[in-house]
């Protein structure tokens, strides 16, 4: 049996023994310093639909790293990347590729220094990002009950997004909710400055990527609390897209993933400073339930309350 | 037309603006920290023989890796890993490759802290080690006229090695030469701790995987220096193999590449220091020529001289 992508991390823990809860990053010491680090790899079969450009491509393998840093506050020092390219790619996608990769490392403020490439079947990009490890820095867990929760950004656009980029017919509804889901999903912004800024006041984030559900999940499991969800951050225009294109809009919010934001929980005293540096910053800051004490994670939506599943975008 | 590996170098480097001259570590300022960090990848079409088993191919990712930083003598401090799976591998298989990374981080000293998988066509391992840099590192560059032109090892037996894996029938000749030379293509080793411990002598050094030639092109290119080989490190029954395959033994030594030895050039006073050492450690120095003043690489065997090609293993 084929496992899933949890039950490989756990086989390779298991081997490795890092023993202890993942994270989005891994510290480490390195003579006196601290050192953070992350990679992330985006492979053509899985990650890049037809109608994407390579450009966008390899600036999203970056954009995905850079997002376990946001999550953690950290800046990135320096890149690396590694590309896989199949037999018959020609100079000018490898330029796009190139291209791609040094706008998101100008956009994201550090150097990608060099790297490797290899050939095989299809394109793969893998990033490694290195960075200094702050003194503090926010766990998945350390959420406690009466914290709040918080998102830096809506959900549901970027799996509408890939449902456009993957659809064979053009998808109904106002042109414009296209536009922006095509664009949430193919460019993605993770909140890296926000995040430097604000994460001393985070007690528990994660990086949303692997769908809201699953973060929400991991967050509240690791800090051993509950997590109660009443206002789930769905992005404007997605219940029109999803009824007139026969989808379930909690289903795209909570499991879509896709999406490069920070969860986060804080405390109570912390909300206005943050909602007006994210405002100032135009990052839209949605605060969604509280942290209490139990175990699990609810959500009440009009008038129902239900429990978010821990599942979500599953490469495997 | 499919650009060649080293085309893809100048094309990112174009596009990341890297200037300067390649090297097998990036090194950068973290802090008041000095970092070194690689990367390499293994791609299962391109680098893995049906005939070898997910843990060597694993172990070999990592060793690869490994090998960049033996040639600047610097020990890896921690690593992590991304893995492609695709659709239909096994639990047992997937248990292969993370024993695989788990054996060769306890080789060779350091920790697999964690990393990231995802879904794709083929399997594919990429590894990223950091370390710390040291105050003085080898580069490429450094070659001096009247140093001594060393390798760590033998030549020939890891291009041998593959050519045994990928024949259809079973090649002819010495069934313990076939055993080592799969032996030394499966499992390669390194020379880190020499390399650790004998830096401080190297003018100059380079991971000799792109192959001999390749590399000691490289080098003299780099340094501005000719290399003049009068003794080619060739691996003991090589001319044996190659005569009973068919094979050119001079083609195997020094364009076949998946050697991971340090080519390195050092001062005539460093010989018996570095011999003693590395004969200590089971490693076979071997003094293959001298650096002189001019360009280009030239050798001389059985009565001829030649020019070293600068072509080696290419990717592509």
């Amino acid at each position: 049996m084929t496992p899933d992508e949890s039950s490989v991390i756990r086989i390779f823990g298991r081997a490795l023994r890092t023993r202890g809860q993942s994270e989005d990053v891994e510290v480490f010491g390195l003579g006196s310093s601290k050192v953070a680090a992350a990679v992330d790899t985006l492979v053509a079969s899985t990650d890049i639909p037809p109608s994407m450009s390579l450009r966008d491509a390899a600036r999203k393998a970056v954009a995905a790293c850079v997002s376990d840093f946001a999550a953690k506050g950290i800046r990135p020092g320096a890149g690396l990347v590694s590309v896989v390219l199949p037999k018959g790619i020609t100079r000018a996608q490898v330029g796009r590729l190139a291209r791609g990769v040094a706008e998101a490392s100008g956009e994201f403020g550090f150097r990608v220094l060099g790297g490797d490439t290899s050939g095989g079947r299809e394109i793969a990009i893998s990033v490694c990002i290195i960075g200094s490890r702050p003194r503090r820095m926010p766990r998945r867990a350390g959420a406690r009950a009466g914290d709040l929760i918080m998102t830096t950004g809506l959900f549901g656009l970027a799996p509408a997004g890939l449902y456009i980029a993957m659809s064979a017919k053009k998808p109904k509804g106002p042109a414009k909710f296209a536009t922006q889901a095509r664009r949430e999903f193919m460019r993605p912004s993770p909140p890296l400055e926000f995040c430097v800024r604000s994460s001393a006041s985070f007690s528990s984030s994660m990086d949303s990527s692997d769908g809201l559900g699953a973060t929400l999940n991991e967050m509240a499991a690791q800090s051993r609390v509950r997590f109660e969800l009443d206002s789930l951050p769905v992005a404007d225009g997605l219940y029109g897209f999803a009824s007139t294109n026969k989808l379930d809009p909690l289903e795209l919010v909570l499991y879509g993933g896709e999406e490069y934001s920070t969860v986060f929980t804080c405390r109570p005293s912390a909300r206005t400073r943050l909602k007006r540096r994210a405002a100032a910053m135009g990052l839209e800051l949605c605060e969604i339930g509280r942290v209490v004490r139990g175990r699990g994670v609810y959500a009440t939506h009009s008038g129902t309350r239900f429990r978010v599943q821990n599942r979500g975008w599953k490469h495997l």
